[in-house]
């Protein structure tokens, strides 16, 4: 009940976000782009971790705590992508490819996939469901490989 | 309806987040730390820039965008204050000085101050009230602005 509403409104909050906001205009420069997107990455990845933690048995599995974690990484999930403006990309680790802009629609799909494995990384951490929640730090890990693997130099 | 609805829902996940990740011990070493906070700080930055810029008349008022914005800025604004772990203050630019840890008890307060504000900035956001707005961005940014005075190297 929780998480839908959640998710419904976070939901709500990137459309209008990406309604208002088109592209990667809303940057002044594009280093603050690659700033912003890098630090929504941080702290995505920060609590992404804390739940893959657990589901790796690093640490005690808690519903509570997988949830909170799961609702931040919901909502950065969706920041990043409208900072990606052109001529950004780099050849440094953790750079973008060229291949971002040049297979955008395959790279707008990925973040896509992300996303909605995100939406059901939340509803397993509510179920309070240690197996759940496993398969979902799974197949949320997998879409975070998937692009890395294609558009980030590794 | 809405806001208050998300605000309840996001309170319950920062609720969650500090009852199951108390303090600092959920960052293996003081630089995650350094770079989470950071992170965090960097993205409710540039939300609470683009409806500062509203406030301003340098963008056209919109307040989906508004709105939409500043949901993010209140899920960040709960984020950073986990990860002021002993011993990361500094001298240079943007570091915390060394009084955030003397004086813990009053950045708390300072935090949690203008987490409120920006409980009133959402609400003034969905108001679709310039006014409103432009009051909301001010008290919000008086209190960004008190912290940095009293606990950041400028």
């Amino acid at each position: 009940m929780k998480t839908t509403k959640f998710l419904m409104i976070a939901m709500t909050c990137v459309a209008g976000l990406c309604a208002a906001l088109p592209a990667s205009a809303q940057f002044a420069k594009p280093e603050d782009a690659v700033k912003y997107r890098k630090a929504s990455f941080t702290v995505m990845a920060t609590h992404f971790g804390r739940i893959a933690a657990m589901a790796q048995g690093k640490v005690p599995f808690d519903a509570a705590a997988a949830t909170a974690n799961a609702e931040v990484v919901a909502v950065m999930a969706m920041l990043p992508y409208s900072a990606f403006p052109e001529g950004t990309h780099g050849t440094e680790k953790g750079s973008p490819k060229a291949n971002v802009w040049s297979e955008r629609a395959k790279f707008d799909a990925a973040a896509k996939t992300m996303q909605g494995e995100v939406v059901k990384l939340v509803a397993a951490a509510r179920s309070n469901n240690l197996d759940a929640l496993k398969a979902a730090v799974g197949n949320t890990g997998k879409t975070c490989k998937a692009c890395h693997d294609n558009f980030r130099n590794e």
